[in-house]
């Protein structure tokens, strides 16, 4: 194949699954970054990070079922060492690994938070992504509901620095100790019980949720109508906060794995866009894995793309922000020279400032600063060079304003 | 193999060769991109992203030997849909994908920058990472060395925000159309040619170079001692904006691929740390491989580990930020409830404030915010509830205030 053809083979798509963050994209992603890292911090949640690479067992420790679901369902590959390396599929793995590998050192209660991307091998055809950014907030080393309550006020605020308002979504609520004394009244096998969770999980998307649990069950089944204590008792603390679009939900299971105590979900509200939109619960055998001390921990997790259709279904997104807010349009190679230096002085006022590089004519410029949304211009030609006095044009208005070189960036403040 | 003798055996080690980013490790990083960040959005730079998979042809593209590299230094596998998926080692051809996909749409010039992680098939025992993040800022669409100005302009920047001042860093400046026309001089094979070129870029780290130049040229073999037009022409124009830690250097060749025109390279004066810290330069035919229309772009890269060892070696690693302003200490579950409203509306107020939520002493939770670093604490007891006074107890000078609620917010202003 020649080097010509060859070239002209090379696409400019992704690889399957996955996204490219274009500047507009990226915006949002990083709007989801801030807000979520804004709320954490105001908490007293610290950051903290991992390789998206972990050793496959990490995933496949908890026995031959995981094994399976690693091989299903992970990008798990073999490195040249023959080790197996998993991109992972969710973060509480690794915060468990983390926790359990310094737990001698780490000053617990422990309030840590992440936005990884994660991975999961989805099959082509069904169009779902393969990568995502996750948020995942944790409290490690707390018995009592108070980590649930400070968990959930602390997705409540996420959802509120989102702009979102009590109406947009609902947060539910149900406690995995009830509901699995409830299944025990049945006396069924584990996998009977494991198939009914499943299908407990899915009660609210599908229809026939009676008729495929006496299937199950051999007998009617019947979730419990009245709430449970615990969980009367964070929707009450958290109604004290002013947090009151929570309920009861007794079909909330969140899957099967982890959890042991309160499990909490938020969910969009709007019929155009029924799904959940951050989750979690407390889990206390999580580091378990590691070592035979037991560290109590409450997390739950939130998605960046389940986030954006929200923020869109409610009108929510936030504006593109220009590349910078003001450009120095140049009329000739000195203007630019001249301009640089300008830049930087403004810069180091704490502006955002461009410097136009092109030799296009200053109508041109102007039209690019148009295009990309940046709000002020300031034209540098031969009299600007000499007297140092500017004409600052708001492109929106149109108004001019003459102003000196120190007083520039006065404008923005 | 019982679930009690499995659990013993998983190791809290992370993967082969990647990083754990405990707290503080998390801090740097987040130091690294802030900083790089806030310079890279002061220029009129936009952030963009793209998922670490890339098809492996993104790699190979040009030509054999790149296969050859591609399948010795890279994480590449085939996923089950037998695509051949590589985790990308740099961000170069990423960008250049995405700006030869939307080149119709996209606005030049073009000002992106980005701070990815890469990956690299380190053999085990060189100890090196596999591992780690990479800030690139790329301009595209400027042929004019104004270009490669305001890009050494905001690496300069980069480094001053990170305390650096002119006597920790040299900017090294080289042009490779000269190299090149210097090399074509001695009418080399193209393989010769190369094995030149890698020993040009080896200069400063080996002793015996003329000796090894003699081997493969055939006869001694000069670098030019006068320096070059162009990186004249853009020492002088960083000098006007007061860079004149600049030096031109006709060894610096920055290896085979991309460049074109001038190449630069930020490097640690410390004789303990003389090290490469950032590096970049001018690469007009990088989007050929996509379509037959050329965008000259020039670009550069610094690494979070380089620079981490850099601050480490200058004495300018941040100080650890403390994970809250205040601590509300409680000294009942009645305490708790009532402190979780309270600081609610102090973080509402943009202060960020932990609440204990344990049962321990309030000496005990005192020591906890000397440990952490927390300045500040509230204990919250009967007389606080019933009064709505407290006292703010600042915990380096020992120092005591009475303050109203209301009052609380304005001690950290």
């Amino acid at each position: 194949m020649s080097p010509q053809s060859k070239k002209a083979t090379l696409s400019t798509e992704p690889y399957k699954g996955v996204r490219d963050f274009y500047p507009e994209d990226q915006a949002l992603l990083k709007h989801f970054m801030e807000v979520s890292r804004k709320a954490s911090e105001s908490f007293g949640y610290e950051e903290y990070g991992a390789s998206v690479l972990e050793p496959a067992k990490l995933y496949k420790a908890k026995g031959a079922e995981n094994e399976e679901l690693v091989g299903e369902q992970t990008y798990t590959f073999l490195d040249r060492g023959e080790r197996e390396v998993t991109l992972r599929p969710e973060m509480t793995p690794t915060v468990a690994r983390m926790v359990a590998g310094k737990k001698r050192e780490l000053v617990f209660p422990l309030r840590w938070y992440s936005i990884p991307n994660v991975f999961r091998y989805e099959r082509p055809q069904r169009g779902r992504l393969r990568e995502h950014f996750q948020y995942n907030a944790d409290i490690f080393g707390v018995e009592t509901v108070d980590a649930e309550v400070e968990l959930i006020a602390l997705a409540y605020e996420i959802m509120r620095g989102f702009g979102a308002t009590d109406d947009m979504f609902v947060i539910r609520l149900n406690s995995r100790k009830s509901l699995n004394a409830l299944l025990a009244e049945y006396h069924l096998s584990p996998e009977k019980t494991k198939e009914l969770m499943t299908l407990i999980d899915r009660k609210t998307k599908i229809k026939n949720f009676d008729e495929e649990a006496l299937k199950i069950v051999g007998k009617p089944f019947v979730l419990s109508a009245h709430s449970d204590e615990e969980v009367e008792a964070v929707r009450a603390r958290l109604g004290k906060l002013g947090i009151t679009n929570t309920v009861y939900d007794p079909s909330l299971a969140r899957g099967f794995d982890y959890y042991t105590g309160i499990v909490f979900e938020l969910f969009d509200t709007d019929p155009e866009n029924p799904r959940s939109l951050a989750g979690g619960g407390r889990y206390d055998n999580l580091t378990s894995l590691f070592s035979n001390e037991r560290v109590p921990g409450v997390g739950f997790a939130m998605g960046d793309v389940t986030i954006g259709d929200f923020l869109g279904t409610h009108g929510l997104l936030p504006k593109t922000a220009a590349p910078a807010q003001l450009m120095l349009c140049t009329i000739s190679p000195e203007a630019i020279s001249f301009a640089e230096a300008l830049a930087q002085e403004l810069r180091h006022g704490g502006l955002r400032v461009l410097v136009n590089v092109t030799a296009k004519k200053v109508g041109d410029q102007i039209k690019f600063a148009d295009k990309r949304g940046i709000p002020s211009i300031v034209a540098i030609g031969e009299e600007e060079m000499k007297t140092n006095m500017f004409t600052l044009k708001d492109l929106k208005s149109g108004q001019e304003s003459k102003v000196s070189r120190a007083l520039i960036a006065k404008h923005f403040t």
